[in-house]
């Protein structure tokens, strides 16, 4: 998939990104052209790639880049074709070597190209309301209402007969058709991923989207976070209630209902017809079944299977929850 | 007590309303007028009435309405006066011929009617901030304030000397007086009330309002939902803190205090010199008495009486907390 | 510390000071003035001071204040120096006088004086969004950003190289460099501090700002109240995700990251390195070390030592609460 929203500035010649590292290594192919970064499975032979971890042993020894981010533990595992990098911290290095082909995805300062949408295009294809701001990159289809103050800054795509209410700030987004964002949303920001680092932690570079698929309603005050290295999804037809929030690379099913003020954290995946109760928190990284109810105020701390009910903190199976609190 | 800001569009000949369900039913009495659709206490013999569960079985008995949308079950327990009309969801129909009534309560798009205050009768009684926006069917008291960017929607009452912050969206709300509604807040939107139904989500009507008494604050980011078929309250010197989500139905009564980032559901009763600490959430549909204080964090999912403490997730009297979490 | 940002009205005659709390008492000094009120610790002799409440009875003894708000039970420990003012509740009768010296701290209504940043001295060397307003006693840096619709309301310093988003409103605020306030966000409100009387709540004047400290991040949706009587800090490069709530007084040390929706209630004061889980919440008052980690969803409600990991509500150690919960 190449990223409909983020532009990349490569190629580089190998040489460019070792400096960029400050580092200073001898290759004889240092002026290879290195066109993008990947991940270990979806770099082709004109990419840079990384491996951080054990888990990814396995991909690692097949990947077609014919370069890696790596470690001295870890280089021993790739291939022939593919030529370690060694750094101090890989995903640093890999923030910053994203940063180098993608420098739009890590600067989330308000976008200054915006006009006022009667200087626009869909001025006469759009209901609108007073003040709103229309930035680069934006498409609208038909029979789309667009509220008062509401900024769709630079990279989005609405489909048909979306309503959108007043007070929202979105970009980097694709929602589909049939869409309800209410009011005072935020969407398309960028995560809260950077690493810690005393004094100055360092930010990395989200070049994921959001992406908002048929019949979704969106409540008042959500923040939905666009995805680092993959995007953020909400599944057809599913409702979110006021004061959500969804971090980033979080992919939610179809036909799920998640009440008020429920928290998801980064990367985590929600599956079909879910239904979450108000206030609960979903940890990071999780995987949540097919047909699952989460109790309102609870904790998950743990994947949970298809067709399961839990409600506690953390959560458990919903029958214990209430037999232990009778 | 007559809709004060929802316009009724009936009368309907019974006719009209059975083709709106699709349904091909034969009565006697086709051209019956029925002007308004009500509960089955409420009804008189020129409205329609519904009727779902056995626990409405003995005002069923005693409706006036001349007309019930029921199910075969049910339709015995009607009497005479009243011709059930059966059908598959009575909740789906009651929110279909609610909707036929009252169209402009489904439907919570941006208010186009709004012009700036200066080009209103307001300009020289309200003391405001840049780009404050009125819609119709709007009256403000004396001694008034409205910061910046504030939209008041149609259908909006305001006592005397209160004061609104900047970035509040406000509709079908009547305020009293000596109110402060601090900042970004949405208040009168429709609540997070519909039939799930798969690819296609119904939303139900919301024909409530929203209704502050004397005295209130409102904190910053408060998401105050209207009503569906009764009205959402926040009883005389209640003070709500930041970040707070009040559902659709809610009724808070007097004195009250609720701190910071609070979620009460659906229909939930609270009474009054209530005292609720932060992030504590209270599940729909209970009766919470009066003088109670609810610990921060809590988790409410059972009624409680008058004059107790409690805390804890599912929430418990507070000795009982503290005695097992010491 | 002479406040930046509220002006002093006084001095005033001790006789004028007892007409505002409607006190009849003679004093041989009535003609005394005073300049200020301040705690018992920091008054000089031409200030007043109160004390209520046992805790601080060694600091009292010394107070260097000549008048001293207090109840009977404690006036007996004031030095010669003081006279005391024997009052109903020493509390409320404080937030009088306070607000006797400082009348705008008490009143959080819009604005009026802001400006559009066109119309000022900014206007050539801000990067601005459209219809951003700035409010007096403002200052700006080098190299900043403010995006649309946000609203730089009166007593506001910002450093250099600080990119604000867009739809914030903040006042009474001393932001240092190179920070990033996301979207919507709202700072440096007063807290939700008053006096609770029937039908007629007190409020008390919040006299504190917000300070944040270099390099910090605050997410979207965010609410940081000013402090009473003292500030409410973020420290340096301590980063804020989404939709999170600081109450007065709070103080958040160095190099921390606070995941979403978590809210910290009023005056608890938070270490250096510390990480806070998404949802966690933390009652008032309470201390916690440096280096501590806090499991998102926990309710912390007593103070937590240096380098300590917890989780669960209540909080205790998370090798407690895993055991506890396998």
């Amino acid at each position: 998939m190449s990223n409909p929203f983020f532009k990349n500035q490569g190629p580089f010649k190998i040489s460019q990104i070792l400096n960029s590292l400050d580092l200073n290594l001898k290759f004889s192919n240092k002026d290879s052209e290195i066109k993008d970064i990947k991940d270990l499975t979806s770099s082709t032979e004109n990419d840079i790639t990384f491996f951080h971890s054990n888990k990814y042993k396995d991909v690692a020894k097949k990947t077609k880049a014919s370069f890696c981010l790596t470690s001295e533990a870890f280089k021993k595992e790739l291939p022939i074709n593919c030529t370690p990098i060694i750094v101090d911290n890989v995903l640093v290095s890999t923030a910053k070597i994203t940063s180098l082909f993608y420098p739009d995805s890590i600067n989330d300062n308000f976008d200054k190209t915006v006009l006022n949408i009667t200087e626009t295009e869909f001025k006469d294809k759009v209901s609108f309301g007073k003040n709103v701001l229309i930035g680069k990159n934006v498409s609208i289809g038909k029979n789309c209402k667009i509220g008062h103050n509401t900024i769709i800054e630079k990279n989005v795509i609405i489909g048909d007969n979306c309503s959108l209410g007043s007070n929202n700030i979105i970009r980097n987004t694709l929602m589909k058709s049939n869409i309800r964002i209410l009011d005072n949303c935020v969407i398309g920001k960028h995560g809260f991923g950077f690493f810690p680092i005393k004094n100055n932690n360092l930010r990395y570079p989200h070049i994921g989207i959001v992406l908002i698929e048929d019949n979704c309603e969106i409540g008042c005050g959500a923040t939905i976070d666009r995805g680092s290295m993959s995007n953020t999804i909400i599944g057809k037809n599913t409702y979110l209630d006021n004061q959500i929030h969804i971090a980033h690379n979080v992919k939610i099913g179809e036909n799920s209902i998640i009440a008020g003020q429920v928290g998801i954290a980064g990367s985590s995946i929600i599956g079909n017809e879910v239904k979450i109760g108000g206030q609960a928190g979903i940890s990071g990284h999780l995987n949540i079944g097919n047909n699952v109810e989460i109790g309102g105020g609870s904790g998950v701390i743990r994947d949970i299977p298809d067709n399961t009910k839990v409600m506690g903190y953390p959560a458990k199976n919903i029958k214990d929850f209430l037999r232990d609190n009778k």
